[in-house]
């Protein structure tokens, strides 16, 4: 699951002012309807800086003004007398513990209600404002939509007024370098994948003469490059455009290694010649190149609104995803090897986790906060290792029912024997990033517990061994990770997945179950993580990992059918699962990813010399057994009245 | 299933010139790279049409005629020196019989295959030209996105060229009497409908002054008028403009009844007074009202882009749907009594129809088309019909193969015991509409064939059972009707489902399982139709309406669960079901439905005095062995080695 980086649309406002953080070992949520109303130590106080942030927009002439989600989750709108956040169900609670009453909380992510919501709160006649180089041109044109005819204007404004309200505080960019990633770690060369994207413009019916990349994964995967400036992501930030004929690419060129800067200029003079601008030139180098006979192809998903009106309409080749972002979701083997590799260490790593919290949270030594860091030092121990690819999510008991909460020192609640413990965490590896959800339990968990774990897991099988036809849109077929808990009433808000890269994002646009991910393909990797979250209880996660592979099908079709290969390699805790529930061919499902896991990851312990972690290996993938009434094919000799003839003989 | 009203598509162009068509047994399709090229009978000869219409669009400097589908299957588009007809699987087979080599059959139904193939048709500087008064506003945005920068220009065409190529071969206008119904067969007065919609308008944010309605259903459906200007629809021309004070309804005025015209003007003067005009009138009507200070809400799922070109942007409320539609989609509870009413009518008329087949098909006297009179009518002479709801589809054999094959007297195939059989059709009655597809076999089906109709079924079924959280979409749980298909490489190529009215369309938007439909809600009802088609050998297709219904879950939640109660009510052929594929779930699940059926049809057969029909509703609802693998819950008793212990007791 993504780590909360989307914290930018509150904490851009919050951070830097936040109050002394006291441990908060209740789940302490603002209540702002008391007199008077109670703020829980976690809250912050907002009053000074939504006051400056409101002079700013004062000065000009602007009512409302939008701050963006980083990564979809989480929009904030501050207007003259108002503020509100929207966000999903992973973080309301969450919402509840930080925001202070200067705050309304939107449960909704939906653009329609921002919209609704400025309607009421912004005067007919008033400007709606926000920075264009943060907002994809599909979330301006939505902004637009909601407030069409309705006498308020969206007005983009070049100047970033929270970066203004927050004035010397803000952090300096980053200086490290961006170093090319040695050949065995990659797909292909620069080269060869230039040479890809150039045919696939040549082809387009529109011929298109460029491509933009706006995306920093893009530019990262296409060069074979990486830097460090997102914590976490292994990217660096950066734009370019290819055309047919010249490669510009605009970063801060003197961060450059040696080896990057030589593989660029490698074929200098030329069509594989990469001319090197600074970052800041992409604005004017793009209006140059848009007064020739040009046609740009770019993805509207995420290129911003304020590059992309630099193009003149009749010049734009407006596509969701632009075509390097596609190439990139479908995995070549190699790339596909590495993902598989990057997994087996991981879940080495994830094991000794399990094993090590077996061992020492009955002594009481371990908190979330403890417990994160040891996982994050196991992953840092395992080769290629460039740490966690999120910060990790470790929370007990209720603390698991806010979906994305990450521990802090000092606030972090201990982990018990009578509670269940949820971690969602991943790694960085030159070869592969991970990204693996457990929820353990080391006593006797309560039958709601078990129930709702079941059902979890049922939904994460049901759609892990799902066979459907090539190119099925992920959002069709998601709920088939819902159905078990749909069944009996429950269910979760949040997604049920998404792509994840080559030692790129842990969150991987365009592949996933949502609206707006691309048709699922062969060499697609995804998460698969359903849930279950009852507030100030428990939480529950089981998030794996999964390539689409083609499915081998007892009839032949003209059609391609696929299946998911689940990469992740770890078991669940056999004491929360409620056999009772599972289908046969769920535990069929089960056993044969179980004997998959000892195949690939036995080896990799024993390699590494971890024998006890292999003999807990063992024990955790013991098969399942398949009770008399799964054993028995339907239609097979019905024991019971046979049975009954026999012990009435025996009577006789 | 839809019938194929859609034929409008390439019917415009071949219907008047059709070549005699002579009995056709083989599944004879056309082969235009045969030299010479082979045509069947059945193909059309559209060389002279498509010269004249090419005539007409060079006289307009145009190089392209888009032809639109009536009912969102198939679009036809005729260049300079080519034509292609784009449709969906259903259609294939169908359209190689009746296009002659003119016609590039495409495989899809995209507007962006469309638009890339326009882009290769058409050169740079080329109108592509449609009516806009036969394109909805989104359809016209889809297309000029597609050509958007490419150097063609879409333009709108006011006449209609298909229409002028027809000349006077066009039928008349219709002249019929446009009726009210009965108080007893509406949900609600026209005057309440009225008042809920204008409590919409002012409970909308955007405060909307007047509701465009330019869907025939909502006219009919709002002011509880009926018609029968489309064949099997019985709704009539019109247009409505629902003000805040005003309602102008336009239409062929002399057709109205009394009792119509008396019901409308009831109110006069005042707002519920309605304003009658002349259909023409609507246009002009539009353009004078949009200059004040208005705001105009109008769906753009089906709104011609002619009108909605009318009104200025900044006074239009845009919605997928406008709120008649919506409305409408959600039955009160008297409307869904007389759904369900008209269901178990219908219900009788059906199983007369089995009973009668399984009668007369052994002496070979049956066709496809005596079969299709014989149960039209039978409907007819159900309380309150009015016919069938669409051509009824009749299809033996291969012929089923093709989705919406319906039979002409003449070129009709035999029934036979050796063949399965599929009809699908539906009745209209004052009460309801109904729409049911049944595949019978009446002696040894194919193992193939058992399978597939098993595995159809079972998608019915795990549709039809599911629970699901309100305001799910129904194209995030359509593949529930698919999965066990997919299991082994099966698929079908069209939709699982469309609403259905009150006595209205027999697909009925905005509800069912597409990417335009709405949310489902308890009150809604549609169609839930899998299938399975083997191209030259059979068709199955399984279709049921249900009505979505609030569920009882085990765990009380938040959300309100929904899931479907079936209200068609006609057994399935137990010959076809291999009962060894289904779960013990599937099992009681039918077993319930059929106890459900003997508990509503059955008296209403006895009531009729049928006798003889209701003795073959006892046998064909025969509860199903829960196998004894089924009965023993997971978890209880081991018999097998208990088992081999008694016997090697004995044996001692």
């Amino acid at each position: 699951m993504r780590p909360p980086l989307w914290i930018a649309a509150w904490a851009l406002l919050l951070h830097g002012c936040a109050a002394g953080r006291a441990p908060s070992p209740r789940n302490d949520i603002r209540n702002c309807t008391a007199d008077p109303p109670y703020l829980p130590p976690t809250a912050t106080n907002t009053t000074a800086r939504l006051a400056a942030l409101r002079g700013l927009l004062r000065t000009r002439g602007a009512h409302a003004y939008i701050v963006p989600p980083r990564t979809r989750n989480g929009t904030a709108v501050v207007t003259e007398d108002k503020a509100a956040l929207w966000t999903d169900s992973r973080y309301w609670t969450q919402a509840e513990r930080e925001l202070d009453c200067n705050w309304e909380l939107q449960r909704t992510t939906s653009i329609e209600s921002i919209g609704m919501w400025i309607l009421e709160a912004v005067p007919a006649g008033g400007n709606v404002t926000l920075d264009p180089f943060l907002f994809s041109i599909d979330t301006w044109n939505s902004y637009s939509r909601a407030l069409h005819g309705s006498g308020r204007t969206l007005l983009p404004l070049e100047t970033n007024l929270v970066d203004q309200a927050w004035g010397d505080q803000r952090p300096p960019p980053s200086s490290s370098e961006i170093y090319s990633l040695p050949a065995e770690f990659t797909g292909s060369s620069w080269q060869e994948k230039v040479a890809g994207i150039r045919q696939q413009m040549e082809q387009h019916l529109r011929r298109p003469t460029a491509v933009l990349l706006s995306g920093l994964e893009e530019t990262a995967w296409l060069f074979n490059l990486r830097g460090d400036d997102i914590p976490y992501n292994p990217v660096f930030y950066s734009y370019a455009l290819l055309t047919n004929t010249t490669i510009s690419l605009f970063l801060d060129e003197s961060r450059l290694s040696l080896a990057a800067r030589r593989s660029l200029l490698l074929g200098c003079p030329g069509p594989l010649c990469v001319e090197l601008q600074q970052y800041g030139q992409v604005s004017a180098h793009l209006r140059r190149y848009a007064q020739g006979n040009v046609t740009v192809w770019l993805g509207t998903e995420y290129t911003t609104y304020g590059l992309y009106s630099i193009i003149p309409q009749e010049k734009l080749l407006e596509e969701n995803y632009s075509p390097v972002m596609t190439t990139k979701a479908v995995k070549n083997a190699h790339e596909q090897e590495m993902l598989r590799a990057a997994h087996v260490r991981d879940a080495v790593a994830v094991i000794q986790y399990l094993l090590w919290l077996e061992k020492t949270v009955l002594q009481g030594q371990v908190d979330e906060f403890s417990g994160a860091q040891h996982i994050d030092a196991l992953r840092w121990a395992q080769e290629h290792s460039h740490g966690p690819s999120f910060q990790s999510i470790s929370a007990s008991g209720l603390n698991a029912a806010l979906a994305h909460y990450s521990p802090s020192n000092g606030s972090s609640r201990s982990l018990s024997v009578g509670e269940m413990y949820l971690f969602d965490t991943g790694g960085q590896y030159l070869d592969g990033t991970t990204d693996i959800t457990r929820t353990v339990h080391w006593s006797e968990p309560t039958p709601l517990q078990k129930e709702a774990y079941t059902r979890v897991l049922m939904g994460n099988i049901d759609l892990s061994r799902l066979v459907f036809p090539s190119h099925t849109a992920g959002r069709t077929v998601e709920s088939f990770a819902r159905r078990a808990l749909w069944d009996v009433g429950l269910n979760y808000g949040h997604g049920t997945g998404h792509g994840i890269g080559n030692f790129l994002s842990v969150h991987e646009w365009p592949v996933g179950f949502q609206s707006n991910n691309v048709p699922l393909e062969a060499g697609m990797f995804t998460s698969i993580e359903p849930g279950y979250y009852r507030d100030g209880e428990f939480g529950i996660r089981i998030e794996d990992v999964a390539l689409v592979v083609e499915a081998q099908t007892e009839h032949e079709s003209e059609e391609t059918f696929l299946t998911f290969e689940v990469v992740s390699l770890v078991p669940y805790d056999r004491k929360l699962i409620d056999l009772s529930l599972l289908s046969p061919e769920q535990i069929r499902y089960l056993n044969s990813y179980y004997e998959r896991i000892r195949e690939l990851v036995g080896p990799e312990l024993r390699r590494q010399r971890l024998e006890e972690e292999y003999a807990w290996l063992q024990a955790s993938t013991e098969p399942f057994p398949l009770s008399s009434a799964h054993t028995l094919a339907p239609g097979a000799l019905a024991l019971a009245p046979l049975l009954s003839v026999l012990l009435s003989g025996l009577g006789a």
